[in-house]
């Protein structure tokens, strides 16, 4: 096993070394395992290159075998034992962390009944049932069976027997709906069958009820999901497709966090809402089915031919319906019923909380995350990040444990649960400790499905990260490669032209796509998701494609996804890279510069596409590029005296107060008036934008709000408040950077 | 002149400051002008003796009378010029601070017009003026005259020339209006006159208008501020009384802040409301009046005789009205009229900042402040702190200059402008740079008013302050008394009895008096005031008499509120004293666990008066309970763990982190999201508090709301999220409290 050196990075680590020896008097004993602390410590690169090579291949597939034996959905007795594991790890006397605790929330989750299974039949004129979709998928190689898979559902759709003629709604956007009412067809009543993509599993329902729809199905199309194909042969465990009986479960409610304590942590004594005033739950129910179901009812629908975009690879010609066709498999007024008898319960679900007391700035912390709760066995989503977790505090715990190694600022290790209910382990968690978090986290690290496909790294992140996974990318080699590293690599998949640099892999945005959320945009956590990913010159399928269904298990991660685990153990060195950079270097590499970049890119974005029409209501840009050139040069500024300060005349407190300003910048961003409408959304930067210009999504909202409405209306006001609170941020960024004795 | 020198404190300064000069080569020179620096700097005892003896009662003399020459009305000429006066003080080569600027907001002013002078008459039933109330002040002495005095008026009150038979409605509470009503009388169209006191000025016009009536008048009775006394040879220039024409002005704005940009700042460029749309200016015409015009309308009314307690001294029985007695001065059926032309202006006015950069950790802030406009001449108020701020500037400066002291933490001097509007150039500031003052501030001093008068030192703030405030006033002798100190003479008029400490002063709560309320309530930054103040046993006088009046001159001041300027030079040693000890003390004098006995007894209340209320509703304190228990043990575990550590072992870092922990701890009070109708009120134990339960704003607010509701209410939902909010609030306060490596 080879890795790549090549030192980088601010700091002459040996010098500094040296320095922390001879001040070495300062140091706090820490406790008899820790090695003496220097308030100038700094990353370690023979500590860094030994974790990148003790970071095992097949301990992370043992892991990943031990995780995914079983389904472990949220709050189920597996889920549990997962979190005694656990705690196993992180408190084992060679190889754990500090301490590890396993608090527990009291959150509203949705199951269906076991009782009453969920049901969509097709049933005929007379009442008679003509048909009946599968309640579980195929048990294709003694992996996907089970009592304890859940049968496919939508969670926190409601429970309801509706019935009615089958219409075809595409993937279920309000455009949609519009266009089968421009066709004549009346919606009231009906049951919408769709498919998965382009707009957020809740939508379909939502946008379905405006139009009087009954029921909605859900299905995945091989066109989205296999790139095209469907047949037996073709699929999983032929290949790594998904087959014809896979479903695609999923939370269908339409925010993040517990529904009942939004702003709360879902403590036992917290104020919870009544179930029946939550907003954002599907309104009518809502069941997902398999795409060799889907096949028999839409291959038979009458009416039109749909529109060439909503076509699939079912193998037939979709029409729009409502209603069966003459000679098909059914009457042609035979309906379809769709019996959902899902059920709300309050549960208890853990987090896993490890942590490494940092040596020498304990209070700083450095937050690494995953999700532990999974659909069914969940090998890829989520326990293919559970096992690099596992195997980073290892090696991280055996370090310590050793004497080794403490690093300088303390370590949270955090495995969240009940994410796939909507983050919700993880928001209460931020609830809870808001101020703390606020007051203290470096960054959050979050690797939840940790390899999608082996092709090539993928990160997420906010601007202040590039540099950090940049540097970490570098040095490690590639897998399946023996000269290339994983940015090399990298580069050659994504990538941007940079003003400052040049090409560089492009870092992608955070949406609310996993835990990270609440970190971005309710705190203000500089967050990033680290992962590896496909080839897409050789696929378009919308995500690997057992994603939460029974399908996704440890045979199927190990055949297809990841033979060798080699993606896995790359994935483990560059976030354990980023980690130890984050909590180890004496300079927070948080490049705060980078951020001016993106700055730039939104206010040109801005100027291309939204300047005519703002001037046309008197509406001036010119503060905007005022505030974004303040940002660039106080950024330019502190990157600049950071570079420059000499090494040997550094006072502890003058690096603590330049981290500060490092870490903070994020929260600068951060305003819980903004978009009071959008719940946890605070970030002026990050915060959900509607419509095609890449640019500030306030800014864009409000101006899409605004186009058609009259030059006084509150919408042209909310444009001028949007682009004041931007200015106001944009401002106090740059305030936060400037020297700290300057008002 | 004789310093009490009691040596108190956490730190024994004499061995750190050795500590410091040993480990002298961390300091990085902050240039020719600073002594060495260490991370190590501590208070020293001696630089602290020698401000209290070099503050200067003559100086501070002296520098009100130059502040209190002329009118210094908000955004006015002799504003701005005072504006340049504070530059050049704080830009004095010899005794100047390191810089000092004057940023300017353009903020929403009310003016009365000068051509169409405000006019209160009584007109007879053919429209012939029967009897006009004065326009402006009589000039007793010579001082109350000249062009620049503003007559008397209500800022924001709205234009019209209401005309309607006279009511009087006491203090024009809600209840009033009812009790009027309760007797029969309409009150559509009626002119109702007030008093001051008993609620804010702006809500008897906002009352008033509830029940119809079409413009106020507001007049001081002097029962209220003068202890009864009305005639010219008992009031001024007689004594410290109101003369009878004496009009108190002040805005009638409900809220606070630029009343157009709410939660922005005022920058030219910034997003503005609608004048038309702002909530909270006075919706009818209001005019204040002196008790000489007062008298004459209230001796005239007909109607029923008021209640005993709306009774005053004017020497007559007070009636309701409406309209005037047969056999007074005015027919009967004699009208009212006010005539009020105020405009509202958009105007610059200036905040001047001057900062003393800190030699060891320039990005902690301890602010001190004052505004600087006045309504006239405004001797007491606000130039009485202004003479005592450019006093303490001026004895810091010099050290500074001199290179004899440079504070640990950098100290930021504020003269704020249009405070009288509504605390606008303060809040303006905090919407500016919240992120920064949040992130850095440790505490906020405002000395608005020096000296009420001069018989003790009165003090608000949040509890960390107690104890700071406590070791300046134990140190310095108080006024007039050759071995009392400030702290013994106050004890003796507000005290309380202390679970922790016994008999000690009692330090009052911040409402929104002053410009620490942005500090406190918005941005959750540790405040307080500090001033002299009453006997009360010797008046009960609402406020000192001539409060916004012309008569609040430096001849008023120099003659009956402060002769010799002593108890201003006690005012400035203590807050000069409080203002040292914040900036330079090694670990903040921040008494964390001062915090519990407010929660404490908070908690008691609740339990005493709500309790059984509560139960009624299945809601329990028990969450509660735990939660004030959590924090009582994290805050004494803190302070404990302060108290024993070993000063010879101590790591710069580490004070820095238990710090950051004391100063933080407002932060974590905060919850913006707590009351979103209570405009910048976010902190959840310090928010504006309807009735009589000195309890916890949010529970008690909400169950007022909820008390007469039925169980299953909105009211009562809202009782247990407010319940919800403060456990959380109190639970992470507790954790931030607590070591810092748990979780």
């Amino acid at each position: 096993m080879q890795w790549v050196k090549v030192l980088g990075g601010l700091v002459g680590a040996a010098a500094l070394l040296g320095l922390g020896i001879i001040l070495g008097h300062f140091a706090v004993p820490k406790g008899a395992d820790a090695p003496s602390s220097s308030v100038f410590q700094d990353l370690d690169l023979e500590i860094l290159e030994t974790v990148m090579k003790q970071l095992d291949a097949s301990k992370i597939r043992e892991n990943l075998r031990e995780l995914s034996k079983e389904p472990h959905l949220a709050s189920s007795p597996r889920d549990e034992a997962l979190v005694q594991l656990l705690l196993q790890r992180w408190r084992d006397p060679a190889s754990g962390l500090d301490s590890a605790e396993a608090p527990k929330y009291e959150v509203l989750l949705s199951f269906p009944s076991r009782e009453q299974p969920n049901r969509v039949t097709v049933v005929g004129p007379t009442g008679t049932v003509l048909f009946a979709c599968r309640q579980s998928e195929q048990d294709l190689t003694g992996e996907q069976g089970g009592p304890d898979v859940v049968p496919p559902y939508a969670a926190y759709a409601p429970p309801g027997t509706p019935q009615g003629l089958l219409v075809y709604a595409n993937r279920g956007t309000e455009e949609d709906f519009m266009t089968l009412r421009a066709q004549g067809i009346r919606l009231e009543g009906t049951i919408a069958l769709t498919r998965y993509g382009g707009t957020g599993r809740g939508a379909k329902a939502i946008n379905a009820a405006k139009h009087g729809v009954a029921g909605v199905l859900v299905y995945t199309d091989p066109a989205d999901i296999n790139d095209g194909q469907s047949s037996a042969s073709e699929t999983f465990p032929n290949s790594w497709r998904l087959p014809p009986s896979g479903v695609e479960r999923g939370s269908y409610y339409e925010y993040f966090g517990d529904p009942l304590t939004p702003y709360l942590p879902a403590n036992p004594s917290s104020f919870r809402l009544d179930p029946a005033a939550v907003s954002g739950f599907p309104p009518i129910p809502t069941q997902p089915i398999g795409f060799e179901d889907a096949k028999i009812l839409l291959c038979n629908l009458q009416g039109t031919v749909a529109p060439a975009a909503w076509q699939g690879a079912l193998g037939c010609d979709y029409r729009l319906g409502p209603g069966f066709r003459l000679n098909g498999d059914f009457p042609t007024d035979s309906q379809v019923n769709v019996s959902v008898h899902n059920r709300l319960e309050l549960r208890n679900s853990s987090n896993v909380l490890g942590i490494i007391r940092g040596a020498v700035e304990p209070d700083r912390y450095v937050l690494y995350g995953n999700h532990r709760d999974s659909w069914v066995h969940g090998a890829v989503d989520p326990s293919s990040g559970t096992a690099v977790l596992l195997e980073l505090s290892r090696v991280l715990g055996t370090l310590l444990k050793k004497g080794t190694w403490r690093p300088r600022r303390s370590i949270v290790f955090a495995s969240w649960g009940a994410e796939e209910f909507g983050l919700i382990g993880s928001t209460e968690f931020t609830e809870e400790f808001f101020s703390k978090l606020q007051e203290r986290t470096v960054a959050y690290i979050n690797v939840d499905i940790s390899v999608f496909a082996n092709a090539t790294l993928r990160a997420q992140g906010t601007p202040p990260v590039q540099s950090v996974i940049f540097s970490a990318a570098k040095q490690i080699r590639a897998p399946g490669s023996e000269d290339l590293s994983i940015y090399d690599n990298w580069i050659r998949y994504f990538n941007r032209s940079s003003p400052a640099y040049g090409l560089v892999p492009s870092l992608g945005s955070l949406g609310a796509g996993s835990d990270y959320a609440p970190f971005i945009h309710f705190l203000g956590i500089s967050s990033m998701d680290i992962a590896y990913t496909y080839d897409r010159s050789k696929t378009s399928a919308r995500i690997y494609p057992t994603y939460h269904t029974a399908f996704d298990t440890f045979g199927y991660v190990d055949k297809f996804v990841d033979p060798g685990f080699g993606s896995h153990q790359a994935v483990a060195r560059t976030a354990g890279s980023v980690l130890l950079r984050l909590s180890d270097s004496l300079f927070l590499p948080l490049n705060v510069s980078d951020y001016g970049e993106n700055l730039r890119s939104f206010l040109q974005a801005a100027q291309q596409n939204l300047e005519v029409l703002l001037e046309q209501h008197s509406i001036s840009l010119g503060p905007l590029v005022t505030a974004v050139e303040k940002f660039e040069r106080a950024a330019t500024a502190l990157v600049q005296h950071v570079s420059e300060l000499r090494k040997d005349t550094l006072d502890p407190l003058q690096v603590r107060m330049l981290n500060d300003q490092l870490m903070l910048l994020e929260r600068t961003f951060l305003n819980p008036r903004a978009f009071p409408e959008e719940r946890y959304y605070s970030h002026v930067l990050w915060a959900p934008r509607t419509g095609s210009v890449a640019t500030f999504p306030g800014l864009a909202n409000a101006c899409s709000r605004a186009m058609n409405t009259s030059p006084g209306s509150e919408a042209w006001a909310e444009v001028r408040r949007q682009l004041s609170i931007l200015v106001v941020a944009l401002e106090g960024a740059a305030a936060t950077l400037r020297p700290v004795a300057d008002l």
